[in-house]
C-alpha cells in the first residue's frame, strides 16, 4: 500500500481529495489529510476507510517529520512559502512532493537534491498555473509537429462569476485568494508585443484592458500578468513576436478596478486607523477632494472622467456600513469589503475560461489557432477553480504512483509524458478544450 | 580647546565648515572634518590651522572611535541610516551629536541613555527639516502669545533653481540628493483640511498640486508632503482644522511629473535590462502602446490628455542619447538623467523659498498671517541649499558650546531657547522672513 499525504484540507483540496480516495481502493492508497484544523480534515474525508484525517500545525517539526515519513507523495496545498520546508522533510524521508503553486527560487535550488534522492517535486500543477502549461504545451508541440512556424502566443486564464449568477455590479465575485484580488497587478507588467518589449505599471494596467472574445462564451476584458517574458524560454518560444500571459475579467470589471486604483484605494503601505472613521462612506472621503460638492463631482474630479457607472460602484462598495476600528491599510479594508459584498452565495456557479491563441506561418500563408476551456462550478463549496486546481495534482499523483512519470527533480509540468496523459483524463472527466484556425 | 568633528565634507558641508573655521580662534575650536575622500576634507579646510583634514571610513570602528573619542561635538552629514552607529559612539565617548536628518524610531530610543550622559543629540537642525520647525515655532508662540487661537497651519519648503537661471522645460534643477527628487512622494500623504483628515496616494498627487501665492516672489505648485498629521503634537497644533505641510515647485513642474509618474517612469520596483534598449527614447517606447501611430498619439493615449506641453517635455527628457547597458530600475535610469540633464551650470544660482501661513482667530476676527523667506545661490557650488542647512548646524554648535543651549536628550529644534538665539543669528547673516496679515 501507497501513502498519499495531502496538508491543508481547505476549498481548493475538495476535488483532489475526493479523486483520491475514489481511487484509493483500487490502486491500494492510504490518503492521510492533515490540517490545522481537524474537523476540516475529517469532513473532507467523510466515511472513507482509506482516508486519516489528522491534527496538523506546520511548527509541529516531530508531528511533520513523523508524517512525512509514512509519505510516498506529498501534496502540499499550504500557503506557499511553507513548501520550501515540507520539500526539505521530503528530503529527508524519501517522499515526492507536489504543489499547485508557482515555483520560486528557493525551490529551484532543490533540484540537484531531489534528482540525488530519485525524487519529483512537481511544482505549478494546479489550474493557472499548471493547465495553462499544459494546454499550451501541448498545442504548441502539436503546431510545431508539422513544421510550422510560431510568431505569436496569448495566453489568458480567468476565475470568474458565472454569468447567470452575476448579480453586482462589479460583475466578480470572490472565487479564490481574496488578498491576492485586491493586490492584483502591483508589480509593472512586461510582455512583448510586435516584437517590442512593453511594460505596463500598476496606474495603467486596468485601465488599458484589452476586449479579448472568446468562441462561444463572449467578450471578456484582459489585463497582462506580471512578467511574461521568461515563458519564451520555459515553453521554447524564443523566436515569437508576440508573448503575453493574462487574466480575464468580465467586461467592466477593469475600468471600476483602474477607478480603485487611481483613488488610492489599493494602497497596502500606509496604516489606516479605523477608529477614525465611522463608515466605510467616511473613509472614501477622506480619499475625495471633500468641499461642499456632490461625491461624484469629486470622484470626476479625481479620476479625470465623468461616469455614472464607476460612481455607482465605488458608493455600492463603499456604503455606509460601520468600518472596524482596527488599523489596516486601504487593501486590507478593501478586502474586508471584497469578502463581505462580493462573496459566492451558496447556490452560486462560479466559471473558469482558459483561452490560447497562437499564431503560426507556413508555406500556405499566416494562421491563428485558439484553444478555449470553459467549466462551471455546481455550488460555492463544489467550484470550478477547486476542480481545476485540485484534479491535475492529484492525476499527476496517481501517474507518479503507477511508474508512468519517469522525470526526477524539480519541474513545472512542461514534459509530454505529463500532460499528456493529465489532460487525457481531465478531458475523459469533461474538462475539454475546444480549437479553432483561422487564415489571418 | 574644544574639538568639533564634522563627518562628511559634501557639498551640503560646505557653509557649515566655513562658518566654524571663520569662528574657530575667537571661540577657541579646532575643527576636524573627515571624509572617504581626503582631498575633498582638505580643500573644505583650505589653509586654516584650525582645521584638520582626515581620511576616514565608517566601517574603519577604530579610526571611527579614536576621532569621536576626542570630539566635544559631533557633526553628522552621513547618510541618515548611519547616524544610529555614530550616535553610539558619541554616548562612549561622551560627545554631543548634530545632524540634519529626520528623527528615526531609533534614534528616539536612545533619549534615555542620552540624557543620563547628559549630552545634546540634536536632530533635523537644517534647512527642511530644521529652519521649517524654529521659524513655525516662533510664529506659533507669537500668535499664541497674545491669546490667539490658532485654526490653520500650512508650511511649504521648495529647493528650486532661480528664475533667470531656469533655461529648461522642466523648470527645476537638481539641487539636492536626486534619488530623493526621483522618488519624491511615493508614499501616500496624508493631511487635515477643513476638520478631516485626507489621503492623497502618489498617482494622485502631482496630479493635484495647488497654486500658492508667496508674497513679493510669485505663484508655485504646492504637493502635500509624506505625513503632516504627526506635527499637530510635535508643533502644539491638536485642534487646527487645517495642518499640511509641502514641498515647493515652479509652475508646470508638477503637471509633467505627474505624466511620469502615470507613465511608470519611476518605479523602483523592477529591474530593467539596460543592455535590450540602445536609446533612452526606446526606453521610453516601452512605456508607451506601441504600434505605428506617432508617439504624441501613444502619450495622449496613456496619459488621458493631450498636451504638447508635456509631450515635449518628456521628449527633451527621454532623447536619443544611447542607455547605459546596466541592468536597473526605471527609477535610477531617470536619475541618471535628471543629473545630466538637470544639472545645476557653474554660475547658476538656486533658491530656497520657505512660506509658512498660520489662520487664527480672536475677537476682533479671523486672520491669515503668512511669513516667507526667500534665499538665492552664488553659484552651483555656494547654493543657498547648503547654506541653509549648514548653517543652523553650525550655530547650534556654537551656541552648546557657549553653555547656551541647556537641553539635553534627543531633541528636533522646536524649544525657545534654540530656535530664538538660531533664528536671531541667521537674520543678522540675510536670513530673514518678511511677514504679512490680512483679515479673513
Amino acid at each position: 500500500m501507497k501513502n498519499i499525504l495531502v496538508l491543508g484540507a481547505g476549498r481548493s483540496a475538495t476535488s483532489l481529495i475526493q479523486y483520491l480516495l475514489s481511487n484509493a481502493i483500487e490502486c491500494d492508497w492510504k490518503v492521510i489529510v492533515a490540517d490545522l484544523d481537524l474537523q476540516l480534515a475529517q469532513n473532507k474525508i467523510g466515511l472513507s476507510d482509506r482516508g486519516e484525517a489528522v491534527s496538523f500545525h506546520m511548527d509541529d517539526q516531530m508531528a511533520r517529520n513523523s508524517l512525512i515519513s509514512q509519505a510516498d507523495v506529498v501534496i502540499s496545498m499550504l500557503p506557499p512559502h511553507l513548501h520550501v520546508l515540507v520539500a526539505e522533510d521530503c528530503l529527508t524521508y524519501s517522499a515526492h512532493l507536489l504543489t499547485a503553486s508557482y515555483l520560486n527560487a528557493e525551490m529551484k535550488l532543490m533540484n540537484v537534491r531531489a534528482h540525488e534522492a530519485n525524487l519529483l517535486f512537481m511544482n505549478e500543477m494546479g489550474l493557472d498555473p499548471g493547465i495553462d502549461h499544459m494546454s499550451a504545451m501541448q498545442m504548441i508541440a502539436g503546431i510545431e509537429k508539422t513544421g510550422n512556424q510560431i510568431t505569436g502566443f496569448r495566453s489568458y486564464t480567468g476565475g470568474l462569476i458565472s454569468p447567470e449568477d452575476d448579480d453586482n455590479p462589479w460583475h466578480y465575485k470572490i472565487t479564490w485568494n481574496p488578498r491576492n484580488v485586491v493586490l492584483a497587478g502591483q508589480t509593472t507588467a512586461r510582455f512583448r508585443s510586435q516584437g517590442l518589449i512593453k511594460y505596463l505599471p500598476y496606474q495603467q494596467l486596468f485601465r488599458n484592458a484589452e476586449l479579448i472574445e472568446v468562441p462561444g462564451v463572449g467578450d471578456f476584458e484582459m489585463y497582462p500578468n506580471r512578467d511574461s517574458l521568461p515563458y519564451a524560454d520555459i515553453y521554447g518560444l524564443q523566436k515569437v513576436k508576440t508573448l503575453i500571459r493574462g487574466t480575464l475579467r468580465h467586461v467592466g470589471f477593469c475600468r471600476g478596478w483602474a477607478a480603485l486604483v487611481s483613488l488610492g484605494l489599493t494602497d497596502d503601505q500606509v496604516i489606516i486607523d479605523g477608529g477614525m472613521f465611522d463608515t466605510y462612506r467616511a473613509l472614501l472621503k477622506a480619499f475625495l477632494p471633500g468641499g461642499d460638492r456632490p461625491i461624484t463631482e469629486q470622484l470626476a474630479d479625481r479620476l479625470g472622467v465623468n461616469s455614472l457607472e464607476i460612481d455607482s460602484r465605488i458608493m455600492w462598495l463603499f456604503d455606509s456600513s460601520p468600518l472596524p476600528s482596527k488599523k489596516a491599510t486601504m487593501a486590507e479594508f478593501l478586502q474586508d469589503l471584497l469578502i463581505e459584498k462580493l462573496a459566492l452565495k451558496t447556490i452560486d456557479k462560479d466559471m473558469v475560461v482558459m483561452h490560447h491563441v497562437i499564431e503560426y506561418s507556413n508555406s500556405d500563408g499566416d494562421w491563428s489557432q485558439s484553444s478555449s476551456m470553459v467549466q462551471r462550478g455546481v455550488s460555492s463549496v463544489d467550484t470550478a477553480m477547486a476542480k481545476l486546481v485540485g484534479l491535475p495534482l492529484a492525476i499527476c499523483t496517481k501517474l507518479l504512483l503507477q511508474d508512468q512519470i519517469s522525470i526526477r527533480g524539480v519541474c513545472i509540468p512542461i514534459h509530454p509524458e505529463v500532460y499528456n496523459p493529465v489532460l487525457r483524463e481531465l478531458s475523459q472527466m469533461g474538462v475539454r478544450f475546444s480549437e479553432q484556425t483561422i487564415r489571418l
